[in-house]
């Protein structure tokens, strides 16, 4: 009940926030910056006493190391602030125009999606990401961070509300949900929320897209692939799946199976596998990689797995189609590459193969936020609608048609006597 | 199972159907317009069989109407194909192109979404409309009719498959599923399904959105309002009311409650009655409308209504905030209009209203994809995310991102001697 109240506050907020002019949006963000800087000795404590009570409660050490929220991390989400300031202003570009009819005039105008819930899992530092990249596009925002940064969130959601308003941003745009009751709650409130981005293990991002009716935009797994094509220069090849496999291997845009061509596996895999070695890296290999090199078995599980670890599955495969098809039955659609001199082979990879990001000659690592110069990351998406891939701030935002009349009725243009339509693209910016 | 099974099939067709050339497409298209007016004996013979069976199991009139595909609708879905043959490819076009580094060249390209659910009642023309317009777009299609229609569905969607695998179209990329199991079977398929359409009553829609976690696209509702503001034209606004609720009365754009402001009711209603009453509106007013005009009393539950119907509900209200308030809480997010000579109110109605459409000065009636100039329409959507309004092809696209290296690792990009990116936008359109 107090969830759903919260909601309807959130709601009613955005309606204003929508509207809300460039200058109010970037000064309460200026002042956003300003009060998390002022009350840095605030935060610390409140976090000081999450970790404490968090350790005492036995949490996992990952999870307690994205819990801290210090100094060096408040300046970077500061910084972060100040970047979206000089962003231009997302909402209410004119993105088409068209004349209907003499003085009937269509935009189509980018606006705010709305109410955005934010469900994520112990880092504080992405409380204050989303809800300012949040305020910079005009939605307001539900969230709800885990029971672990508790007080972290309630100071840092307080500061930013109070910052916030106290510049004109209307009262109730962001709330943190505090209470013990279930995150499904929250994902009951499709009258409430339009969008739900989760932040978290792909455990918890699986359970939050199977248990809710709101669009979500996010990914669960990343099990990305490269395929080494029987046109591949193979130190090229090499160097790629070394660096899209141990550059960072906890991520979700990391190497996770590579698929080999028959016709280079003698080749490639007794050099891989030495490089591979230096970096531990432990490899399972379908039965004919078994024949080339000594490799523990791969089973059809290591085909489906993320590992997150320094583990790389390796199958070998007759043809570019069959790499092909079980890239797009194995895989999460998330980041998949081909090492070719073949210009053919790579459009064909890069048509046929279904994923959000689709490499030609290169590591599997580029697909990210900032590296595609999009500015500010909400997420990386492997949803097949709205956005997909890295989304940056116009993953938050939709649009709304804005027709102009000077009294013009429907009949006019039916029945035997029918006004035409002109359907004259028009160059003019949207002034109302 | 048997479902599952299907789905399956369509969604490896999917992958190939991604990557068709438009001249395959193309003359596709043709194909299956050929095979419906040339077969239309056979179309007309199977529609008779279902309308003759629905007769006898009692189906109510109107649905009866709209199960009807006599050779006038197979003209006309015959010219909306050859109309799609004309659009411009949709497939491929690239969106943006950005070089990350030297050699190093992001391009985010058109595609399309993949497998499309399309649940409709009646209406067996929904199903070649559709059904062409995936093909067009590259995305397969499972198609679940209504049993009254099922055998002219069966006759359809097998002319469709055949005249199109004929041209080399993969096969299965259009599937029309037929099981007495429930719609629930196709709404739980979240690992082939990937945006469901659903074509009939608001009800359907409803519980539709309701009972999947596959995005919908659609809408259920459709709530109008016309806000008759202190500054208006009063000629204007009765003729714009009369055209929105009355040129077409059983439509999501007709217009179902007006708000009056306070200022100009006294002057409005008794002229808009007399008009009203002509056309045999039948007017239901909030109690200030009651003292000024002879209406039935509206109660909560009309402010909540699409009449469909040639009923209207009347409220007086304060202020414009106040009316945008009701049309935020009360509306459906579909079409809303404001008739006024100020451009400052016109404004501030236009950018705090929440709907998908909002009209300055004209009908509702004007909200739909073919006054909109969008060649097709897949729908209306009110949805919030990837597509709203009326919904032209480009609601059946998304794009994936293209990166081209040569050899480039994301290591070089990080640590201390670490390269920058360039980040420049070029001109190029994706060659691959």
């Amino acid at each position: 009940m107090e969830i759903t109240k919260a909601a309807q506050n959130t709601r009613e907020s955005s309606f204003k926030l929508a509207a809300l002019d460039s200058e109010t949006k970037n000064r309460a963000l200026r002042a956003i910056a300003h009060s998390l800087r002022q009350n840095a000795s605030l935060i610390l404590k409140a976090n000081q006493e999450d970790i404490a009570r968090s350790k005492r409660e036995k949490l996992a050490a990952p999870l307690l190391k994205r819990l801290k929220f210090d100094e060096i991390k408040i300046e970077a989400v500061c910084k972060g602030i100040e970047t979206l300031i000089t962003l231009t202003e997302p909402v209410g570009k004119t993105l088409s125009a068209l004349e209907l009819d003499k003085d009937l005039e269509l935009f189509k105008v980018s606006c705010p999606i709305g109410v955005i819930g934010v469900i994520f899992e112990s880092r504080p530092d992405a409380l204050v990401q989303i809800a300012t990249l949040c305020l910079k596009s005009g939605n307001a925002v539900l969230l709800k961070g885990g029971s672990e940064a508790q007080k972290t969130n309630r100071v840092l959601s307080n500061l930013i509300h109070k910052a916030s308003t106290s510049c004109g941003v209307p009262e109730h745009w962001i709330k943190a949900l505090e209470t013990r009751e279930d995150v499904k709650q929250m994902l009951a409130l499709d009258g409430y929320i339009d969008l739900i981005i989760p932040r978290g293990s792909n455990n918890f991002v699986k359970y939050i897209m199977d248990n809710t009716t709101i669009p979500v935009l996010g990914h669960a797994d990343g099990i990305c692939h490269i395929y080494v094509d029987e046109h591949a220069d193979l130190k090229m090849a090499v160097d790629i799946i070394i660096d899209s496999k141990c550059q960072y291997v906890a991520v979700c845009n990391a190497l996770e199976t590579l698929l080999v061509h028959r016709a280079r596996a003698k080749e490639l895999l007794p050099v891989l596998k030495q490089a591979l070695d230096k970096k531990q890296v432990e490899l399972r290999g379908c039965t004919e990689t078994q024949k080339i090199i000594p490799v523990k078995p791969a089973v059809e599980k290591d085909w489906k797995t993320e590992y997150l670890e320094l583990i790389l599955s390796i199958k070998i495969v007759d043809s570019i189609d069959q790499a092909i098809r079980h890239i797009n039955n194995y895989g999460s659609h998330h980041t998949d590459a081909i090492v070719t001199n073949s210009k053919e082979q790579a459009a064909k990879f890069l048509n046929l193969v279904d994923s959000a990001d689709v490499f030609w000659n290169c590591s599997t690592r580029f697909s990210d936020g900032y590296r595609y110069g999009l500015g500010a990351e909400v997420g990386i998406s492997t949803n097949k609608i709205h956005a997909r891939g890295p989304v940056g701030i116009e993953g938050l935002l939709i649009y709304k048609w804005k027709l102009l009349g000077k009294g013009h009725l429907a009949a006019h243009y039916s029945g035997k006597q029918a006004r035409s339509f002109t359907h004259k693209k028009i160059t003019k910016e949207c002034d109302v």
